[in-house]
């Protein structure tokens, strides 16, 4: 065991942190029911004229680009300011950014105004995140899949990117991995089926919002926990979804793991190492 | 039996209200099956240009504060004025209104420029209503706990705040209260697993809509009615709950019970006294 | 068989269309996840500054008024202006279009601007969008029912707003009908437990999206298979529907049919005739 899975998960069990969300109107209350299901609590809050105070009740901050626009853009900058002021964990989720050069221009103006403690996207969003280029709408491209062959090249741009911005590094995929500028991880739990799901990225990101909260001062092991917890809900779901199930009922069975998960299940079913 | 519950929820399944719902982006699909569940009809619409029109063609408006904005406060108010001049039922939920000042403002404004009918809330949000305070985002403070302790202190504060508003009160938490001015119900109906799904407050809410849309002459009983219903789906939700379902298959549950729930059912599970 | 639905099913689930959807915040979620069963990939993006971008890298554009409201009425009239340029299928849902005055103006502005595809409602929305008339509000009025009685009426109707949209016209109901200017379909599959869940309308145009997007040559097929299927999927949801489950049961069991259609099961259980 690398990491202490078990106490990571307990202090979000234990501490039961609320998560200030400015996400996208699609997967919200999958977001919203997620954060519970781990054991933290969720608001959801994109005035211009709340988020302020509403962040400063919170223990993370959650931006989720998902259905970004023009109202709600300047309420995650300045949700995010007043979040870096009081040093509480930033969450960001950079949905379809190379997908629109509104989209990358927000995304750039976002990590160029707020400190952002971890980033979270698919390997087709984090590389238009960082060097440009598109991608095919919310989902990575074919290209940008993560396998044996390409993983230590992803693992050394994830630790560039994440010393560039200071922030946590995760890329999910086929393998996931976290990283930050000194280490990383591999994470192989998850499950094909996951994909075919509106809003398990976004899950995960609401997701990280807890854990951090609960464990701001150990954000790489936090990430790692809830990357792996996040993969692992979704194997068991799977393992419990009958032939005739379709994605509605396979959303609902990760509820059921994540409600029922606790450390020691977690540290039995992860599976990672170190990269 | 105080109240004739089957006739209030025969009302509902004859007459099949059309519920106006001006609410919140996380939880308003609940929101609407919970109204179809229960015998209802619901339409969202929160563009200035039109809720004058459409809480015309409606018997009653859910006003809920969940996710407010700049662009939808001021047709909350517009929508208002005009379900009050047409004699239609105000529902209003002050979702999280301790958390900001932005929350307080507008539903004191709210309050003050329509004359609402039924307001609902936990115990912190209700007190922040009235007399300002804090909340802890969404949910009660831990404080804020009904217990057969300080319940004749809570109705009487109930009591005194129908009087103030013209409103019957609806606090919701272990022991719910249903009070106008002259009268008050405890009802103990519902189960703790009904907080670990966001947005079972919203769906009492919506609710309300449809029971004070089909019941306008009686808000009181109709209030009394919807909230033993809401708690005792909730209860009978939860036996059905097999060991391994999480929050999500929890919420399927409660929409079980409410689509198949009877007058006589109601009548045997509610359980109230006068307070 | 009349229409090769197998090889129009297939189509999507090859070629897996990426739709744009400009559409309400209630039944949003429903949407991107029933495009997933069925084979396509939805993005959801409604800010004006994107969504020309948006819809270029898409196959379809699914414009749906549910809750239209002056931020997003601009945006799907770009969207789609910019969809008829590249020559994508727009599909528009005219949800509620005799509830106010505001729908009624904007649906014929919608309607003036873009060169629309295919247009689906229920009978009232359909009337009130060509002849204007009153809606109860989402739902279709008790009087405009489609029975063997007023069928060939109603055919000749869709065929003649067809001819002066230039559009496929697809009324829902207890009985659905697909026309273009020449010819049309009429529809028995489907069950009355869909009119208990919130979305089924707007769903089926989402899918719409996703044959229209796979099947672009071919928009009066694409449109009748996807009615067929949406409507046998109700069927065999309800076959599988235990005697105490609700609406939202039903709903998951909606996509459990969706996921795990193929064309030879849609070939068999498809009720349709020319009309």
């Amino acid at each position: 065991m690398i990491a202490n899975m078990k106490a990571v998960m307990d202090n979000v069990r234990n501490y039961m942190p609320l998560v200030h969300n400015i996400t996208n109107y699609v997967t919200v209350n999958d977001c919203a029911n997620i954060i519970i299901a781990c054991g933290g609590s969720p608001i959801m809050a994109d005035e211009i004229e709340e988020v302020e105070e509403i962040t400063s009740i919170c223990n993370a901050l959650n931006i989720n680009m998902g259905t970004l626009n023009s109202r709600t853009v300047p309420a995650m900058i300045m949700a995010g300011k007043k979040a870096n002021e009081l040093g509480h964990p930033v969450i960001f989720d950079p949905v379809g950014v190379g997908a629109s050069t509104y989209r990358k221009n927000t995304a750039e103006k976002i990590i160029r105004e707020v400190k952002i403690s971890i980033i979270r996207g698919n390997f087709s969003e984090i590389k238009a995140l960082r060097d440009g280029g598109k991608t095919k709408g919310v989902d990575a491209n074919d290209v940008d899949v993560i396998d044996s062959e390409n993983i230590d090249e992803i693992v050394k741009f994830c630790k560039a990117f994440s010393k560039e911005t200071g922030a946590v590094i995760i890329v999910t995929g086929v393998i996931d991995i976290v990283a930050d500028e000194n280490k990383a991880f591999a994470i192989k739990n998850g499950h094909y089926m996951m994909s075919k799901i509106s809003g398990t990225g976004c899950m995960l990101s609401a997701l990280l919002g807890a854990f951090a909260g609960a464990n701001p001062d150990n954000l790489l092991e936090a990430s790692l926990v809830a990357v792996a917890l996040m993969g692992l809900c979704g194997e068991l779901a799977y393992e419990k979804l009958e032939a005739n199930e379709g994605n509605l009922a396979y959303k609902n069975k990760i509820f059921d793991e994540m409600f029922h998960m606790n450390g020691e299940k977690l540290e039995t079913g992860a599976k990672y190492e170190i990269k």
